[in-house]
C-alpha cells in the first residue's frame, strides 16, 4: 500500500512511472456495456432492485454457465453482489462462525483472509510452492485441516501466481473436502482470463455444492462499476437473500442493467480480443523475465500476473522500493501476499501494453546490473 | 418481507396496489445528477478509485457541511461508501467487538441491529414512546447502559417514526454518552428531508467526535446508485481506510462521479422542490389519518413516514395483511421495526403522490368501517 502511494506520488511529480503493480485491466469497459449503462440512466434504471439482483441478470448468468461451461445453475442460486468483495463478505457472514477457519494458499490475495478476520474467523494459510502449482491439493488439505476448519477457499486463476487448477484437480480437491464434510469456496473472479483453452472451467462443473465468487471486474472490464456474483447451493438461498437484503439492500442498479449487455456477442468479441492481447503480453513478458534471471518455473495460465523469484538475494520489499525510486517501475513484493518465502518473490502485472512491458524489463535489467 | 412479496404478487395479478410500504422516494434521480452519470460513462470513469472515494467528492461533501450546517469537516474524515449500508457495515467492523452492544431505539430500522448481529455484536433495544419523541435521551441512556455497551446508535430523522432530535437534544445526548466514554453514532440518512427548518442540523454541529452515516439515496434521490458516506474522528481515518480497501476496494466510480453534481444549484433546486412536495404530502396525510381514528400525537418532522397507532384493537400484522388483501393498500406493521407495542402500530410511507394518498385513506377508512 505504501509503495502504491509512493508510485502515485512519483508520477504526480512528473516521473514516467510504469505501473506493473496494478490489479485492474488497462482496457476500458467494452463499448456495448458502457452504452447499456448510458441507456439505463436515460430510462431511469436508478431505483432499488431485489436484493439478489434483477431477475434478467440472474438468468443471463445462468445461461452463461450453460453456454460456456455446460453447467446447469438455477438463477435462484445466483446472487448479484456489490463486486466480488460484496460476495465474499456475504459468504463469510453466511458460512463462518467465530474462531472457525478456512484453508487458503500462501501466497494468496490478502483481502480474502481479511474478510475472515473482520468476522472473527480466520484464514489458515497453507504454504504452497511452484511444485504444488501454488494451489491446495488433497494431501495439503489432510495435513492442515484442524478441528476449527470449515472448508477451503481457493482461487483459480489465482492472484498473485496466475496458477489455474485443472478440472481433475478441482474434482480431487472437492472430494477431499467433501470427505471432511467441509465447504468448498472458489474464487473464480479471473475465470474468463485463462490462456490455455483446455483449462477453462468452473468448480460447479465438478461440484454442484461449491460456493462460487465471481466478478464483472476483470474479464468483463467493469472494475469501477462494482459488480460481481456468488453461486450457492439451493439450501442456502433463503438465508443469503435475507443477509443480502440486510447488509447491502441491493447491488448498483445501473451496473446491473449495463451488465445485461456483458453477455452479448458484441461485448464478448471485445473481451475475447482482450484475452488474446493478455496472452500475447504474457508470452512476451515471461521469457524476457527468465532471460534477465527471474525464476518462473511454470507459465502462469491465467489472470494477468507473473509471480517471479528474484535473481538476487535482496529481499523483495527492498528490491521493489529501490526499483521504483531508481527506475520508476512499480511492482509488488511477495510480502503483500503472504509469508512463505515471500521475501524472495515479486508480482509483476501485465495489465500494461507490450511497449511498456518491454521498457519495464529494460529498466529492471539495468537496475539488476548496477 | 412477506407482505412486500405479496403486494408485488397482487400487483402482478393486475390489482391496483397502492404502495405505502416503500422506503424509497417516488421521484427520479434529479436530471443534473443523471446527466453527470451519463457524462461519467462517456468519459470512461469506470476504473477503481481510492478506497475512501474520489478526492473531489470528499471535498464536495466537506463544503456541503460548511455551507448547509456551518460545520468544518476535513475531507480526510469523510469516506464515501457503497450506500449507507456499506458505511454502517464499515463502522460496525471498525468499532464493535464480539458481544458488545450499542443502545438503539425500539422501534427502529431493523437492518441497523442486523449489522451488529452479523459481527456478533448486539443492538440493545430501548423501548421508546411518543412521550420520548421516539428517541433516546440521557435518562434512557443511564437506565439501559450496561457493562458491554460501547455507545448509542441513533437515527435523526428516524425510520419508522420520522422523529427528529433538536440540536439541544443532540447535545445533551452527546454529553451523556461522553460521560460514559462511549461512542455516538448517528444515522443521518434522512438528513435533507426535514420539514421544520429550525430542526435541520447535524450531530457534528454539537459533537466533533460523532460518527456519522449519511446517504445519497433519500434526499438526493440516488437509491439504486448505492452511494453514501461516513464521517469519523481523525484518529480513526487510517484504520477505516484499510478496512474500506479490504472489504469494498472502492464505491462505484460512476455513482461517485455523478454525485459530484448532487451539490450543484440545479440539483439542489430539484431536491428542495421535492422536499416541499414531501412536506405537502405529510400535511395532507396526517390530519386525514387522525380523522379516521389513527393516533399520531406529534407531527413527524422528517423522513417520509408516519408511525401511527391503529384505531382498532386488531394486531398490526393482521390489519396490514387484511388491508392488502381486501383493499390493495400496502403498509408496514410495527412488528417490522421492533417489539415494544409494535402490534398496535403501522408505518405509512408518503413516498407516493397526494392523489394516491387520498385514495389510500379512503380505502383504509372503508376497511375500518367493515
Amino acid at each position: 500500500m505504501e509503495l502504491l502511494a509512493r508510485a502515485k506520488a512519483l508520477q504526480a511529480l512528473g516521473h514516467d512511472v510504469i505501473h506493473l503493480e496494478v490489479g485492474e485491466p488497462d482496457f476500458e469497459t467494452p463499448p456495448p456495456i458502457v452504452q447499456a449503462g448510458i441507456d439505463a440512466l436515460r430510462t431511469g434504471a436508478t431505483k432499488y432492485t431485489d436484493a439478489g439482483g434483477i431477475p434478467e441478470l440472474r438468468q443471463a448468468i445462468s445461461r452463461y454457465y450453460a453456454d460456456q461451461h455446460d453447467v446447469q445453475v438455477s438463477p435462484s442460486r445466483i446472487f448479484v453482489t456489490a463486486g466480488a468483495s460484496g460476495g465474499l463478505l456475504l459468504l463469510t457472514a453466511l458460512l463462518l462462525n467465530e474462531r472457525e477457519n478456512l484453508l487458503m494458499t500462501d501466497p494468496g490475495y490478502p483481502c480474502n483472509r481479511h474478510f475472515l478476520s473482520a468476522f472473527n474467523a480466520e484464514g489458515l494459510l497453507v504454504p504452497v510452492t511452484e511444485e504444488d502449482n501454488y494451489q491446495l491439493n488433497p494431501s495439503l488439505v489432510d495435513q492442515f485441516w484442524n478441528e476449527h476448519t470449515r472448508g477451503v477457499l481457493i482461487a483459480t486463476p489465482a492472484n498473485p501466481t496466475g496458477s489455474v487448477l485443472t478440472r481433475m484437480e478441482l474434482g480431487d480437491l472437492s472430494k477431499s473436502v467433501q470427505a471432511k464434510n467441509g465447504l468448498l469456496i472458489v474464487d473464480e473472479i479471473y475465470q474468463g482470463l485463462v490462456y490455455e483453452n483446455q483449462l477453462r472451467c468452473t468448480a460447479l462443473g465438478v461440484d454442484d455444492n461449491a460456493f462460487i465468487v465471481n466478478s464483472f471486474s476483470k474479464y468483463f472490464g467493469m472494475t469501477g462499476w462494482r459488480l460481481g456474483w456468488v453461486v450457492v447451493p439451493h439450501a442456502y438461498e433463503k438465508d443469503l437473500e435475507k443477509l443480502a437484503q440486510n447488509l447491502f439492500i441491493c447491488p448498483s442498479t445501473i451496473a446491473q442493467t449495463a451488465a445485461l449487455s456483458a453477455f452479448s456477442d458484441d461485448a464478448i468479441a471485445v473481451m475475447e480480443q482482450q484475452r488474446t492481447e493478455f496472452a500475447n503480453r504474457r508470452n512476451f513478458l515471461v521469457p524476457k523475465l527468465r532471460a534477465i534471471g527471474f525464476d518462473v518455473p511454470q507459465m502462469p495460465a491465467g489472470a494477468f500476473y507473473v509471480y517471479a523469484k528474484l535473481p538476487s538475494s535482496i529481499d523483495s520489499e527492498t528490491f521493489c522500493r529501490r526499483l521504483l525510486e531508481k527506475e520508476y517501475v512499480a511492482i509488488t513484493p511477495g510480502t503483500d501476499f503472504g509469508f512463505h518465502s515471500a521475501e524472495q518473490f515479486v508480482r509483476i502485472s501485465y495489465a500494461r501494453n507490450i511497449e511498456q512491458l518491454n521498457e519495464a524489463v529494460l529498466r529492471i535489467e539495468r537496475h539488476l546490473n548496477q
